[in-house]
């Protein structure tokens, strides 16, 4: 399978609040060399496409592009701290439209979670990770049957307007788009983070052209804790065109699978004419942060589900963050992808 | 003047999220004692009486107070850090209504800070804090002109479900519902503190027996950034109940007082019966978090204002944070009205 990448990311690494302590995220640089060693003996490498600055504009709001542009000088000329962080939020019944002029209250208006500051690195490593992703969709598009962007930072939970749980830009998103904007009638997102892909969610939650199906952690006991539950089916032209699958903690592979196939069933039956898979593998039994129970064993039969599906397949990777297993569990998804493809 | 305070607030000294750094709270237990050295001569001490649970079902939701009364023993149990932190909000677009099981996400449901925490001795000193302002309002019910409560935390930031802004129990609201209860038809409540006081905006927001007027720096530029703009008016029966003078930073006491006899000429033409006056003093020129410009002389003017409008008046203790000079700015306020009053 093709790979895109490149090491652009690497001056992206930022902090988190995580039960009381700043603590370097966990979402890490050293996140992509592991994968990148174990896929590079069985798949070539190709570098990215210059990005395509109208896909930003056509997933996320120019506002948000533009804080996104410039939070960090702000930060940095006016506050004194090494990653740029919220620290109110617009709750339940407060005035949630009005956008603050303060970097402190922009950075609450355009953000949902802790776990997620800008650092210096942040911008030109969030458009990196855009332009790979949109790379390997225009693979996908020239001929190829898959490709896969091997970028950071992730992308699905990135709303249209805010970042959070390790997400800038939403980079399944864009692949999406770029699929569409190729002639795909209807493109089909998996999602198989342990996390609710709320981001890809929201963007796509009024269309009825890019079907977002995504199995994932109950959001009653884990992150974003505020998004994913059964009933969000999409609004408006996308009613019917968002399925979630939340699952319970310990979730072993037999009921991965089975939700799997819902989800894959659906996407079928919807006429999808390709497929953007938002590839975390933090559902892996040994993640530090996860509590699904999937193993190093499972993950070839995942990509194998996926190919059974037959469609032109983008894989864009998103979490997993148990560093000396991550390789291994992304290599079981592609080769597995790649064997029942043959 | 009688004041009520107690020693119950000592254990509870929070953590806050300050420009990427966790630091001790603003909000330290030594502003009470700044305030009590500055008052002490010159006013009489009272202690507490027993806290009436009730006012406090009537002012909060009741899952938020099962949450306040839990969330410390959960953290311990379940978490390391040495105070209990939200790391996900729910914000825009996503599901607000639906209360997660997990703690952290409980955290983000009912808070909307990263300023604010809780710690071992929260929910007590929070529990003692409200019994303070409950009785500095029964003793003006008893026939006292006026009466201080002496107490933190501080309340006004606290909704009817949500903690932040270094508050937990709305201790305004709750003297506010005493007086009430006492007869007095409709009750005005005006919020001097330099941050706007959304948590008191947000209980009485549909109620008309319940006027809240608060004079505060404009939430564009300063916390909480998505509540006190002009255009907050009330809703429902609170139609017309609820007025906010957001003023910019830089602002001096001139256009305060101008800010505050709109306040105090609405709280009269809407025939309020008693008085509960937000007493935070961080409009001062010297406070560390704020943007404000009033001296410690302007206080007595500020007491006289209120004076003037010849209501019983519960002063409750909000904000402050320039602990050197708290007391007398608080003291200023005090006997400024005391002076007006003879």
């Amino acid at each position: 399978m093709l790979v895109v990448t490149s090491d652009d990311h690497l001056a992206h690494h930022a902090l988190e609040l995580d039960s009381t302590n700043l603590i370097p995220s966990w979402e890490t640089p050293t996140r992509v060399d592991s994968v990148r060693r174990a896929i590079e003996s069985d798949h070539r490498f190709v570098d990215p496409h210059r990005l395509d600055e109208s896909l930003l504009r056509a997933v996320h709001d120019a506002d948000y592009l533009a804080f996104l542009a410039n939070v960090w000088d702000r930060w940095a000329a006016e506050e004194a701290g090494p990653a740029a962080m919220g620290v109110a939020w617009p709750a339940r019944r407060f005035d949630q439209q009005r956008r603050p002029t303060a970097l402190r209250g922009l950075l609450g208006y355009h953000g949902f979670a802790a776990d997620c500051s800008v650092v210096t690195g942040t911008w030109s490593a969030a458009l990196a990770s855009a332009a790979i992703a949109q790379t390997a969709a225009e693979l996908v598009v020239g001929g190829e049957r898959a490709a896969f962007a091997l970028c950071r930072p992730p992308g699905h939970h990135a709303t249209r307007d805010q970042f959070g749980g390790y997400c800038y830009l939403n980079n399944a998103a864009i692949a999406a788009e770029v699929l569409r904007r190729s002639g795909v009638e209807r493109v089909g997102v998996l999602d198989i983070d342990y996390h609710h892909g709320n981001g890809t969610q929201d963007i796509f939650y009024e269309r009825d052209d890019v079907f977002v199906c995504s199995i994932h952690a109950d959001p009653a006991f884990e992150f974003p804790y505020f998004s994913g539950h059964a009933g969000e089916t999409g609004e408006g032209a996308g009613a019917g065109y968002n399925r979630n699958e939340p699952l319970p903690a310990g979730t072993e592979l037999t009921e991965w699978l089975a939700a799997a196939d819902r989800c894959l069933d659906a996407l079928k039956a919807a006429g999808c004419g390709a497929l953007v898979v938002s590839t975390g593998v933090d559902t892996f039994e040994a993640d530090p942060i996860s509590r699904f129970l999937l193993r190093t064993d499972d993950y070839p039969l995942v990509g194998a589900r996926i190919a059974a599906m037959g469609l032109p397949t983008v894989f864009v990777f998103e979490g997993g963050y148990a560093v000396d297993e991550l390789g291994l569990n992304v290599a079981g998804v592609l080769n597995g992808f790649e064997a029942a493809s043959r």
